[in-house]
């Protein structure tokens, strides 16, 4: 399928978008675009943008291309449309370079052919929360090790009760900043393991990516309820600072203890997130009506309210609690992750 | 759905596999698991779990949970099978403790019914490349940054080339483990960066990530047809070292440089597989049958060889350039990558 067109387009559509300063950009806008995203989970996928008129074939962006053996450089730069060129007058910039590498992002709809308003995920990425995952398990230290992250950990509560007391929706916006570190520093630590030892993942990588994106996806749900006083910016940068520095030598030196204080540390959100379930079922904070992202995400219902958004909060909390305990358990048990299938596409 | 016995039945295999030492295990065995893989990419991965009888239901893990608001310590432990007993005792060790945490992955199978074998990619996030796509394409170097990142690259290949001669096959492998380490810097720093900032990425995290696992999929392909030596391994454990950090920091002071090196690195990576194909077809190269990892990855026919691996890999470098170029010039507008929407899911 030959597209040329529409992709010269959809590329100024983005640009004139990034121009005109959208700085809050989270939301894709009216980018109609050639298919750059590409051919898989083709039912769904078709589902969400064959009847936007996007237009899409599997396997083949919809744009035309050359094929040539050598790194010759091509005669002539791509010509500008009219509105480009005016454009190009009016900002004195050239936005040719940028159209020229033809990435731009297609027209993805809901379900009832709504526009699909994120960029960092998208339709087929969202899921339902196991809502009827056991709370309360708890992995009892058996060793020094296990009691050290144990103890560790329950020391960490202390500070953190009482700088946040029971304002638990500040706790929740400032604490998912910290928990959506590991995952990512174990799933690079692993990465440049698997490149330089030459050898699988078992899919951890993945697994761990996984779990760091879904507490980003927390921290962003949050972030429309409460809103980060300048203090508390400056608090999250010292932490975040610190905090990935520690948690990037901890993992090197002992991937064991890392995984069970990210369990413990699960273990504690699972409390705190019961609190605060408790203190919107009395009343003392507002059952406010959940946050559109968080809707999209975990597929609520529309009218779902801040409760629906703890509960599920709390059940991928508890899942995160399960897969690093394990991870921890299978270092204990002096293997490697890679010899055990990895949970992935949970969340 | 509840299907604990199944569960704890696949922890049990699971935790086999891992105390019989099943250290190159890229394959799922024989885990019939309950679903801990989750609730999206619904007709695709209904077409490969459903006929195989793990069972799942969208949005529900196959187990038994209960729910508590209290971090209780649960009564007691899970109670062994006959056969988990057995194993305590020939092995001495525990293994209950692993299986309390249900983790297991579930069966997947191809559209043929034989069982998936890749623990990193399932089959909803296999494609077929485009390879239609402009080789020719080349960012004209138009300042100061630019044409310092242009000569820095063709001042590496000098080395490179007098290392390697017209060793293609190492060449790939050994590089692709430099390949990948940047999309995962880069996702990385941009997911920090969206944490601390409280602001949304624009789909780029993800991105980058994805250009990561990519070039990690390229390297796991080769390295089935290419072993390294030990000093090539020494080699590869040096400059990673050197270039993460490298990177690492490049990333950190001016990300418009990094991607734009990453552009010129790809533009490279296109001509020296050109440069393969070239010997492939010559005979100078045998022409073997393709690794079976990259046969499902890339969904190539079944008697595929090495030259249409080199062609699909030619091509994902083809768009890492492009994608790395337009975040290079979304920077050169003066914007933040999260002002333009990112291209993901293409690989």
């Amino acid at each position: 399928m030959v597209l040329s067109g529409l992709g010269t387009v959809s590329c100024s559509v983005v640009l004139r978008s990034l121009i005109n300063g959208r700085n809050n950009c989270n939301r894709s806008g009216t980018a109609v675009g050639t298919a750059t995203v590409m051919p898989f989970m083709a039912a769904e996928m078709r589902r969400h943008c064959a009847g936007a008129g996007g237009g899409w074939n599997r396997g083949f962006p919809c744009w035309k291309r050359m094929m040539a053996s050598e790194p010759v450089r091509p005669p002539a730069e791509a010509k500008s449309t009219e509105k480009e060129k005016e454009k190009k007058k009016s900002e004195g910039k050239s936005i040719v370079s940028s159209s020229y590498w033809g990435i731009s992002r297609q027209k993805v709809t809901r379900e009832d052919g709504t526009e699909w308003p994120w960029n960092c995920f998208m339709p087929w990425e969202t899921y339902q929360s196991n809502l009827s995952i056991d709370l309360t398990k708890h992995h009892v230290p058996k060793n020094f090790l296990d009691k050290f992250a144990y103890r560790t950990v329950k020391l960490i509560r202390i500070p953190t009760d009482v700088f946040f007391k029971r304002r638990f929706g500040c706790r929740a916006m400032m604490l998912e900043t910290v928990a959506a570190v590991p995952g990512m520093v174990g799933g690079m630590l692993l990465h440049l393991r698997s490149l330089r030892k030459f050898q699988h993942s078992g899919g951890w990588i993945k697994a761990l990516l996984e779990e760091a994106e879904n507490e980003r996806m927390h921290l962003m749900t949050m972030v429309e309820l409460v809103q980060p006083r300048w203090y508390e910016r400056m608090l999250v940068l010292a932490v975040q600072g610190v905090f990935f520095n520690a948690f990037f030598v901890l993992y090197l030196l002992s991937p064991k203890l890392a995984h069970r204080m990210v369990g413990y540390l699960e273990e504690e959100a699972i409390h705190s997130y019961t609190e605060f379930l408790k203190d919107i079922e009395s009343g003392a904070i507002e059952n406010v009506p959940a946050p559109a992202i968080s809707i999209d995400y975990w597929r609520l219902p529309k009218d779902a309210k801040l409760k629906d958004v703890i509960l599920v909060i709390r059940a991928d909390e508890a899942h995160h609690r399960d897969v690093n305990h394990f991870a921890s358990d299978i270092h204990f048990h002096g293997k490697e992750l890679r010899d055990a299938p990895a949970p992935v596409g949970y969340h």
